[in-house]
């Protein structure tokens, strides 16, 4: 089972991550991130409780037909109810039925659970651990014990917890996972806890032999990645969490944090080199999967965690990353990145105008000029960070190589909506007027809402001079008020996402009226797809 | 200076916050996020670098007009330059004119960035550090030692990076504090190098006496408040960090988590407690001041975080807390929520009914059916999680208690942009017919963009009817795309917050029309705020 310095991950997002407010996975979305997971190398991915919830039933039905190459798929269950056999327990039965190799189940460790919770005797509370445990290796299962509110449990009452988890271990348990369910403690605690339990149980603090010990921290405290680690330095070998520390109130343990500093930086093997520098592409597959946005500022993975915005500390991380930077982003697949933003220098725009592949000259005025236009346009409300095609555009426009391709005279949008006896009306309508060679074409077309009615006149009138357009479609449309206070009055700043089918940018408008900040960023979307469709070199992939 | 058991919470979020990706903060928003610093208890406020940066010098300036009450505003400076006299440099001249008592000035620890960065020998970067600290003192000020790149710089060339801290202690500095600039650095790390400190500088690990350690951590390895945790275990009694954890890449240490850990779990005195309970309603201040939305998920102060979701679960933690929160949430000003979701059950449906003051019994068919309707309308992309006034709505049209104020009969919404040789021209107009008290009416009004129109002529139709209307305003305005892979022809999510001055509510609405999707949202928060006005129970502040 694994080399010495192995640190197993398990996965929960299925179970415990889809806790999260916000998410609500699909069957689809299940599937699709179990694989994802398989493909990264994460060895356990708990699937779901499949007693609890018929999705989840389902779910491990549909990963019999297809199942997984690498990974075991793990179904979760509680122990037996009070005062039954095993064999009685539906839920028990339905784990069995989910036709898993390994299942993990939890119990209670905190005598106050038992009593108050469960309503049964401490003893009785004993015998279900152990019975449940002994009962599904009789199925041939292979057991994860999860002690649930071990932490706060083993503060309230040590012997007792110690207890709980010396009969999951004689029961057969291949691992005792100790949980800290509120997310309540912090890693000197977990130092000073797990070192307890290694002692009493008499565990190999190298992680060798059977039981081992395994860990699930919550981030209650913020300090769940630290716990994970500090379990692991006291002898833990598995780490439960879930990507992008998606779980019920602050989440989870981040595998995609701990990970590398486990891998990375405390020399313990979790993934192959190869798998690891998947992990930033697949933190981002699955909160698209989701429906969530990333988070930027995310440790390893996040857009933001190699960018530099300084302008003295951008040409210093240029000649030396090792000063700037903890970790090479490119052994999690991640990049560095150079901000542009009003505390830009002119060495931000050198390096920037670079990766577009435009060569500037610092002395050269044009480079003052098109920071000046950034600082004004901000100003205004324009962002360029995430809007990079927006910025490649604006910078070609001074440096004279933006070629008008259409000119807007003018457009009108129109929306009706009747609510009468009959059913509802509703209609939107959008004409435009635009200028292309010379010709003046006018353009009506409709839409399920104004924008689309819009983006859609504008195609129409453009297909013809630029039959590539068809190809491109709108994949991300996203707004967002800039004075929140002044309400529906307030200046929108629309980022308008667009694919080719190849390759993605985002553009962006700004306008108190939402209609022509969607026009705007829609307009340059268009305008920078010609513009790829031009270039000779290989084009950028841009985010 | 203070009691034994003090940590001083020393804040960087108006500089090193300020490098967030996404944040500018003009004057005006520092000086009120100084004010609320202020207020909350921080003691060292640090407010900006005015020898780098004009907006800091006149913050600097204005902040001597408006004093602050009780924190002590730092200006912040590096070491003077290699090879000139401190009277000669021209960023330690406007430190001083800053007129604080209190200064931090950052140097080198390591002995890479001396070299390659600064390109000055070891032996100067030692009397860099010691003569701006003793021109400093001479000159009146306190002065806080930021050691950077302290932790990488030590386990580079440990016996240097010791150097660095001698020469700062001799010259007197009050506090020596130990930066991990690059973010890259382990708990275990920072308890071992931290200990290494207080033997080899002879401090006091009870934090008696001077020099006093602090640290500044960076959140790139995910463990930034573990870190300053790890840091106060071992003797050091200043942390600083940022509201929100702000900062540069994957931000600083987050004060608003450090400071209860500290606090209510290690038993440090941080804040008094009734500063403490004022926690969470600064944290969602200070976000509303950068402009950025607060992080629902973050420990201890984000909205989700004492959020309860599954149905067991919400039975359990309303009979004991204990059980399922690790702290008493009113003791940093959050609360408890139960969530309203596709996987509630009905006890959260009761519990939610509650809190808007509606009794429901669990036996009565009426929770079940609004149960299927949360579902249904879920589906379709509704999500109540946070509009929790259109969810009252809801409730009260099941239970048959929703007054018709006025019926729609329809609206029209007509844009005009024209752009030719003279001055763009744009204009957004709206005809509305609502039935009030038998009556129809039939308005019209024009607004900065489509949204405006539609809220302007609603409420002329509907003011005479509802004086109270005058008072009401939309004070945010979200909108959200709900399948964002079919770009403009996707469904809309619109969330509307209003205020009647008094109050503020969420109301949300859902189409593939974005104009339809508002005009919902606008209407039921029109509709809820007159609700309010009618209810006898002091109204609920709804978030």
């Amino acid at each position: 089972m694994g080399m010495a310095n192995q640190v197993w991950l398990y996965d929960t997002t299925l179970r415990d991550g889809a806790q999260r407010e916000g998410i609500a996975l699909s069957l689809e979305d299940k599937l699709k991130i179990a694989h994802q997971l398989d493909r990264l190398g994460i060895p356990f991915i708990e699937g779901g409780w499949p007693g609890a919830n018929p999705k989840d039933v389902q779910f491990f039905w549909k990963l019999q037909e297809e199942p997984l190459t690498q990974a075991e798929i793990v179904a979760f269950c509680s122990t037996r109810r009070p005062n039954i056999t095993p064999d009685k327990d539906r839920m028990l039965q339905a784990i069995l039925a989910a036709g898993t190799r390994w299942v993990t189940i939890f119990g209670k460790s905190w005598d106050l659970h038992v009593t108050e919770g469960l309503k049964t005797t401490l003893e009785e509370n004993l015998a279900m651990i152990s019975d449940t445990i002994e009962y599904l290796r009789s199925q041939g299962r292979q057991v994860i014990y999860d002690a649930e509110h071990w932490f706060d449990g083993y503060k309230a009452n040590p012997d007792y917890a110690l207890e709980t988890l010396k009969a999951a271990k004689n029961a057969g348990a291949v691992w005792l996972v100790l949980c800290d369910t509120n997310g309540g403690t912090l890693p000197q605690e977990v130092n000073a806890i797990v070192k307890e339990v290694v002692n009493s149980l008499d565990i190999d603090p190298n992680g060798e032999g059977f039981p081992k010990l395994g860990i699930h921290p919550h981030n209650d405290s913020g300090t769940a990645v630290a716990n994970g680690l500090a379990g692991v330095v006291e002898g833990v070998r598995m780490v439960q969490g879930t990507m992008n520390g998606y779980g019920e109130r602050c989440g989870n343990a981040n595998l995609c944090t701990l990970i590398p500093n486990l891998q990375l930086k405390m020399g313990y093997h979790c993934l192959s080199e190869g798998q690891l520098t998947q992990l930033t592409q697949t933190s981002r597959l699955i909160s698209e999967i989701v429906n969530l946005a990333p988070d930027d500022h995310a440790p390893f993975v996040g857009r933001s965690a190699f960018a530099h915005k300084g302008g003295i500390h951008v040409s210093a991380v240029q000649k030396n990353p090792l000063t700037y930077e903890h970790i090479q982003p490119e052994k999690i697949g991640n990049e560095r990145r150079i901000v542009i933003s009003d505390q830009s220098g002119l060495s931000n725009v050198l390096s920037k105008a670079k990766t577009f592949g435009i060569e500037l000259d610092k002395g050269d005025i044009i480079c003052r000029e098109i920071l000046e236009r950034i600082k004004t346009l901000e100003h205004e409300g324009y962002q360029f960070e995430a809007a990079e095609a927006s910025f490649e555009l604006l910078m070609r426009q001074a440096l004279g190589q933006r070629k008008t391709m259409f000119q807007l005279k003018g457009f009108q949008v129109h929306c009706d909506m009747l609510q009468g006896e009959g059913t509802p009306y509703s209609n939107a309508l959008a004409t435009i007027k635009v200028t292309v060679n010379g010709e003046d074409k006018l353009e009506v077309a409709e839409g399920n809402g104004p924008v689309a009615a819009l983006d859609s006149a504008l195609r129409k009138a453009l297909v013809n001079f630029y039959p590539e357009i068809a190809e491109f479609h709108l994949t991300d449309y996203k707004v967002r008020i800039l004075d929140g206070g002044s309400g529906t009055s307030s200046r929108t700043r629309v980022l308008v996402e667009s694919s080719n089918g190849k390759q993605r940018w985002t553009t962006l408008g700004v306008s108190p009226n939402i209609l022509e900040a969607s026009y705007q960023a829609v307009v340059e979307g268009i305008e920078y797809g010609l513009l790829l469709g031009t270039k000779v070199k290989e084009p950028v992939e841009l985010s």
